[in-house]
């Protein structure tokens, strides 16, 4: 089973509109509601791809009602730790004109030190029957953020792998931990790092403690900076549709090798397959099944070799 | 007391945003809920000045429990419909770097015919006790056009002038019903008569039932076409602030003056003065009252002479 956590989950609304026209009365011509938050995502992949996993999240009032209604609806395997704060709400307004995609995304509620102790206690008692432990997304407001680090210490304990996927001192103390994978975007990383050059700041995020860095890097695919070698990896076509929650789905793929024990090139492949999917699915969360299962095989990873900054193709 | 009757309401969430820039992400620093809907708007304006006043609106789920909750909290005087569908959402971006106000408005559920029963039974047993009935906003999808038509010739019948505050087909078919007033503002009015003059759009309206037609134009005021002549009257300076529910606070005057049974200048200087004060208000509903007081004594109003197309001072 993976298990993912999600500290600041939020009901998730996708408006779809016309253009975006500021200034002006918009009526949304669908409006979707679902659970989300990044970990929730991972899991809804997971489940879509018959992976067992198990999505463990605070829910709070507010929003919560119909984020735990929606889950539980979904069939995806999920824990509740119940909270006094509101649940946050991230509103996707989707463009069919332009196709752009903007995100209107609320800071979320404070969660108390017992209520972390009981996220706590619920990682630490689902641990021995995980194979990965995934973390996402932010923290909550006003969190101490070595909050992942412990998760990930505590994973490290039982034996079980970590994916951390988040930004700033959440992910800088987080990697200091030790995670197997941290699967940040090129603008997290060069955020947190300073650095411009992905593969030079990929390197400083291994070199502060994580065992393999995956930058996610839209459009153009994943680099992976691992202690085996460092790879790049394309989609086989470039995609217009939904790209909220397609970082999610790389980190599905990531951790669904990883539970597997797979290559790096085969961890690659996946988390590029799952994120194409997942352009080419409606909304955050869902993947295009059929289009997943095509493009695993048609995902083009390459070897970088560091000594002529050359890149061979790779078919393992 | 004053009837507000809002059949679409919503839970009115504000955005407090930086610049709104499509396809990027953006994370509110202010975010306000409240219960709304234009009725509950006048209602909540009415109880600002002290007017005894009563909202009456359908309240589903979803969204409904938050409408609830504020608005039982907010202390205006207020009758719930319970319905079996989901209550709508609003969501105003306001940006404080260029002043645009964005409205994302959800189209709302739609009401059983025993839940628009019950709304109707409940206006028939509340108008004995009310001095005027406010029809506000939108009706709910798939509603019948002549549902306001329907709850002002009951208020007629009981003797109760009505004020219909909306626009398209059930504007329309709620001015064959002779209210007392109707409040479109310019576009409304221009959409639903094809006229392009504001006069001889209101004039139209008053034609095909309309006691009294006011127009409200925005920063420039309010135009009255009665039976006892034709006034306009503006603010006294441009206002910057929030022009949600200024029209709604503009009604509540209206209904204020019209249950005192004041002179049309009166009717006009009072709209204006709420309507202003509305404006400078953080959310729609909230009323500037000391700003208000003053406005009160400033707005200017003038009779319009129709035979030389001369506007004269008045101040009765």
């Amino acid at each position: 089973m993976i298990l993912t956590v999600t500290p600041n989950p939020a009901l998730d609304v996708t408006y779809t509109l016309g253009q975006l026209v500021p200034n002006s009365v918009l009526r949304p011509s669908a409006v979707h509601r679902r659970a989300g938050g990044k970990g929730v995502n991972v899991a809804r992949v997971l489940h879509a791809v018959g992976q067992d996993t198990v999505a463990l999240l605070p829910v709070g009032t507010g929003d919560g009602e119909l984020l735990r209604a929606e889950l539980v609806d979904s069939g995806v395997p999920h824990e509740f730790v119940g909270t006094g704060g509101a649940t946050r709400r991230t509103t996707t307004l989707l463009s069919t004109v332009d196709d752009t995609v903007t995100l209107l995304n609320e800071p979320g509620s404070r969660l108390s030190e017992m209520e972390w102790q009981e996220l706590a206690d619920a990682v630490h008692r689902l641990l021995p029957s995980a194979s990965v432990l995934v973390c996402s997304g932010s923290l909550p407001p006003e969190s101490r953020t070595d909050a992942y680090a412990q998760l990930i210490r505590m994973a490290t304990r039982a034996g079980v792998p970590s994916v951390l996927d988040t930004s700033g001192a959440a992910l800088l103390e987080g990697v200091a931990a030790g995670p197997a994978v941290v699967k940040p975007n090129a603008s997290e990383l060069r955020e947190c790092t300073g650095l411009d050059d992905p593969l030079a700041a990929a390197r400083a995020l291994r070199a502060r403690g994580a065992d393999a860095v995956l930058v996610s890097l839209g459009p153009d695919g994943l680099l992976a900076c691992t202690g085996e070698g460092v790879w790049r990896a394309r989609p086989s076509r470039p995609l217009r549709g939904n790209t909220t929650g397609a970082g999610d789905a790389a980190v599905a793929g990531i951790a669904l090798e990883l539970a597997a024990r797979s290559s790096w090139p085969r961890v690659l492949r996946q988390a590029v397959a799952l994120s194409s999917a997942a352009v080419l699915g409606p909304l955050a969360g869902d993947v295009d099944l059929e289009y997943h299962r095509r493009e695993l095989r048609a995902v083009a990873v390459e070897e970088v070799d560091l000594e002529d900054g050359h890149a061979a193709g790779v078919n393992r």
